[in-house]
């Protein structure tokens, strides 16, 4: 039971957030309550200026703040190289390895007939455009290695023009670096046995 | 790495809700960006009017919309019973079982010098102006059996005049409702012996 309308409110509200249940989101409201009003202000505000001045990039879909992404605008990147990825989340988690210089495709999501998401959901069609300029040399699916995942990588894989002579490769799957081989399951490690590297290159 | 000033902004935020880290805000943060404009405000509104509108009631000090709450203000409940609990959410368990008719005192804490905390910082002084009132018979001590806990309730026990006569009574401790024994932590255990119960009262 709780004993006020604007809490009830602000819970049902906060609930609808992905992971958060009722409880939790009394223990943020009940936090929030115990703040000073302008710093609840500044809390609602960078929410409201985030929903009204975000925009995605109109080359590759990422969030940006401009037209144009840092990403795509930086002429420091290598401009042959496009990397598919799912989500915003998946360009962030690159990035932070450091070891990816080009550019990246956000698709918004992945085919999936189940919830209802087929090709025309996702921003394929902008991809292929840009595969068809003439700086593209090499496109990088690296989306998750699920039913959905697949069939995606495999439509975009024949919506590339042969002629073009596009290198297309994939992520490579294997044993995590650092998990022990006997705790690693049987279909990762089997493709880590088929695709083994030589072990010059293994080291970088 | 992430790419844009307003999401950092909304997960500096976010992320300063209690247990919440950066990639938990990150989450919630891409949720809220994936929501339409005019639900983004509702979210928003509900947290502002929160502030804004709640109050503290001015007899117990539960959160409350009007000057009294709905318990103080109710003449169904018993007046004579006054149940003082450190927060908000204690209020709301010991409402959810429906076994207690009578008042509540929030105290807002309880006394830890480790934190700072001292009798002047909690709602004491107005629990004692409450305690001389010819209605009130008896005090429930309804506060966690820590060791800041303790020291609260012996505060306030020590505080109350025995000229007035009242009860003063604390929760029953003992092994929980359907646990079973060899799992129950000795000093729980021990309690339980030392407090049994007549056989024909503990069904209720």
């Amino acid at each position: 039971m709780i004993p006020s309308k604007y809490i009830e409110d602000a819970v049902n509200e906060v609930a609808s957030l992905p992971g958060v249940g009722r409880k939790t989101a009394l223990r943020y409201v009940l936090d929030l309550l115990s703040r000073s009003e302008p710093e609840v202000e500044r809390f609602t505000k960078a929410i409201n200026e985030l929903r009204k001045n975000i925009k995605l990039c109109k080359i590759c879909r990422n969030i940006s703040d401009a037209e144009v992404c840092g990403i795509c605008s930086n002429p420091n990147r290598d401009h042959a190289l496009i990397c598919v990825v799912e989500d915003i989340r998946d360009v962030m988690a690159i990035e932070a390895t450091h070891q990816y210089k080009g550019l990246y495709h956000v698709l918004g999501g992945k085919i999936s007939p189940m919830d209802g998401i087929g090709p025309s959901d996702l921003h394929i069609d902008s991809l292929v455009e840009r595969l068809r300029l003439p700086e593209t040399k090499e496109l990088i699916l690296a989306l998750s290695s699920t039913m959905e995942g697949d069939t995606t990588s495999y439509f975009i894989f024949k919506k590339t023009d042969p002629v073009l002579g596009l290198t297309v490769s994939t992520l490579s799957r294997g044993v995590a670096v650092g998990d022990e081989l006997q705790y690693a399951d049987e279909v990762t490690l089997g493709r880590s046995i088929i695709h083994r590297t030589p072990y010059d290159k293994a080291r970088y």
